[in-house]
């Protein structure tokens, strides 16, 4: 469940796809292509893209029927998936997801709002003044929702929920009991592009924002929505204001978060894991359960489940505090 | 003065109390609890908590009729003070002080709020479009209101006072000449709580936050206020953007502090302190007068008046710079 | 082209300015000072200040008709510059500056903005509900301008741009295909000012802000304008959320800046420079061509071009990681 909110304009033509990757392969026939995913998640019609040998296994057992890859990789792909070699297997992947969802490279302001006193059934909704509801927004009862406050388009919330003042929240499933304060910009795109002289190019962000049961975002928070995965804030987690949740990052449960705390793309972190204030997490990290973070800490390596860390590069407390003596 | 502005919703029978506590005890007889307030401040018919060896001369002078305590504590209390013992001091004093004043725990969006432009005797405010006032404001002459900003119920400002666009404000009292550039919220909640799996407890803040005459306030700050106390900024303070300033923090006067620092909750600063960008202080130190921290250090214990510091944790500077070169 | 947007107040006789800055010289003669400026872009008329050895080649050639210094520097001045003898150059050349761009020291919100349904002309404009905009704002073809979003006086934005919500601008120059996204304040004053007890001295802020073609600014972003100069995000700069930069501040083309990073004020960067999450770079530094700041570094000196950094105080990476093992 990556993406519920994207409009798919597929399916294409394969053909039309091999021409947007410049590729030219007589060998490939006519057919159409539905959708573009994971390798996990792909079906028979879909393309995926398979970039590192770290994934081999899961490149073995695809079930897409084309696969983006380069040509040292594409031993390791299953039988039944047809390779697309390409040079840059991301950037060839971003061009065409881009091609299949459009309105996902950018996030330029929603023009479908309109003033929530247009919208009718929100009996039991209190809510202030000049406030902007987008499409396909749903809103659990009982909730409140502060001034001049945008719910974008493609958000759903979850009973007794209190939204703040001049927040801002798109491609966003908010759960029960949520309490998110004012300032906060959630489910705008992560911060992923290709880098390129005069020009960079966007990646396209196709997945959401989750933020579960009981959680409680303070104020100014950025949490950025998944490229192709989900970025979840886990139940009865509680971040305090000023903090940055980039692309595809995963917190469990019971987790505390402190002031300006920056989480960087697509780390992990298990239930129950406490972070002080100005700490950071280098991006594509796993934080076990448990874990404690001293503030100021700057974590750039895995950290075990159940171990206290401090300092920059982060360590086992004890260790940084005699050696910092 | 902890609390000109929540409503005491007391007073209440003890046997309430008892029952809310969970606590059994024959030997206390029927009598009205007015407030809830600390050791020092309390008075007859007042409620207090005792909850650390630390406070036991406080607790010893304490004029509150009725204490929440442990079986360990509680010798060292007033003869006159009547224990009501607990397992968790500060949980039962938070379940206490959410009876008396249930408007301070959440921070719900202020739905008292009125356009600015039916507000009547604003003669000398000069005010932009979209603002919104709540009830229990007061603003001095010669004021500027900038365009979309929300002063929420509870707020005094004083003379000559600027205030910038999109700012929300509440519980706070500002002095004269005192600037607030764009984007700030001052005056939410603290980040305080009790974690308890699958349903955190919050923690009642029952304080405000008052920043002294000739202070400026960069855009994007937060200031929390106090719990049981008020998160002060002295008298001709500056704070860069991007600042955030926790709960019961106090800044003395003629201080500056550059942008994307954050100070936690409790600690008190002395006057003339200067702090350099994105350095950190930790919660519950002492900065003593004069004191100097360069950006990017990380404070994790009490600093001397008149030092100098740098690193992470924080050391005398030419120390740090030795140790680093 | 350091000032396009202040109005000037002057000419101004020297004998006021005399007055002002409470200096008694016989010698000086009456006529009019047309304006101030530094050293270099001052001309013949014009009044410049002198304030460092570091500056005493630009000295020798200003062009200015007066220069404010002191007695130690007078003589590395040009001949046909009339030296006004003060004890603090930078105070008495706030002072003036003040004198002659008064709209220069505060950032009071813009009361001349009218909503943009008001304003004619912008045919190819799409844009959201609730903006303002101020005097002297111009916006090429086909912009989108989000909700909320205050563009106060003295801002040109060119074509193809997209502006988020909830953003303020002033005194700005946007190019071409920049992306700005939400809650975003651009072009507010610097964090400069001369300490005083009781009451600081405000520095005027007569700069602007440059964002080039191409550029991305994330959600929370603060951009001070310049003082006396231009604070320049080059082209195919890409920003991420909650960014600090300084007045003055001025980076190369085709860079990339993480969230949460901070870059004090007069730090001039490279072209394809890359900065990590929450790194900080002091004030006055210059960093080279293509240097990488790894995450959560902070620089607290100049780096030449190619080099790779990390740490506190950040060095080569490879130092710092076989230092931190």
């Amino acid at each position: 469940m990556a993406n519920p909110f994207f409009k798919n304009y597929g399916p294409f033509n394969v053909f039309e796809i091999l021409k947007l990757l410049n590729i030219d392969d007589n060998n490939i026939k006519e057919e159409n292509i539905n959708d573009v995913k994971d390798l996990t998640s792909s079906s028979k019609g879909d393309l995926t893209f398979f970039h590192s040998k770290k994934y081999k296994d899961l490149a073995n057992k695809t079930k897409a029927s084309y696969c983006i890859t380069t040509n040292n990789l594409k031993s390791d792909l299953s039988e039944s998936c047809i390779p697309l070699i390409v040079e840059n297997v991301l950037i060839s992947t971003s061009k065409v997801t881009a091609k299949f969802y459009p309105t996902s490279v950018n996030d330029d302001f929603d023009d479908t709002v309109i003033d929530i006193n247009e919208i009718e059934n929100l009996n039991t909704v209190k809510f202030g003044k000049n406030i902007l509801i987008g499409k396909n927004v749903s809103i659990g009862s009982n909730c409140l929702i502060g001034h001049n406050t945008i719910i974008e388009k493609n958000v759903s919330i979850g009973n007794n929920c209190s939204i703040g003042s001049n927040t801002i929240i798109r491609n966003t499933l908010i759960g029960n009991n949520v309490t998110i304060l004012d300032n906060c910009n959630i489910g705008k795109h992560g911060f992923g592009f290709f880098p390129k002289n005069k020009k960079n190019l966007r990646y396209p962000h196709i997945g959401i924002v989750r933020i579960e049961d009981n959680c409680e975002i303070g104020c100014g928070a950025t949490i950025d929505r998944g490229s192709m995965s989900t970025t979840v804030i886990g139940e009865n987690t509680f971040l305090d204001n000023q903090i940055h949740i980039a692309h595809n990052v995963k917190i469990g449960e019971n987790s505390i978060i402190a002031g300006q705390v920056g989480i960087a793309g697509s780390s992990i972190l298990g239930k129950n894991v406490k972070i002080g204030g100005q700490a950071g997490i280098s991006g594509h990290l796993r934080i076990g359960d448990n874990v404690e973070i001293a503030g100021g800490s700057g974590v750039i390596k895995d950290i075990p489940e159940n171990s206290t860390v401090m300092g920059y590069p982060a360590k086992n407390i004890r260790q940084f505090l005699k050696d910092n003596k």
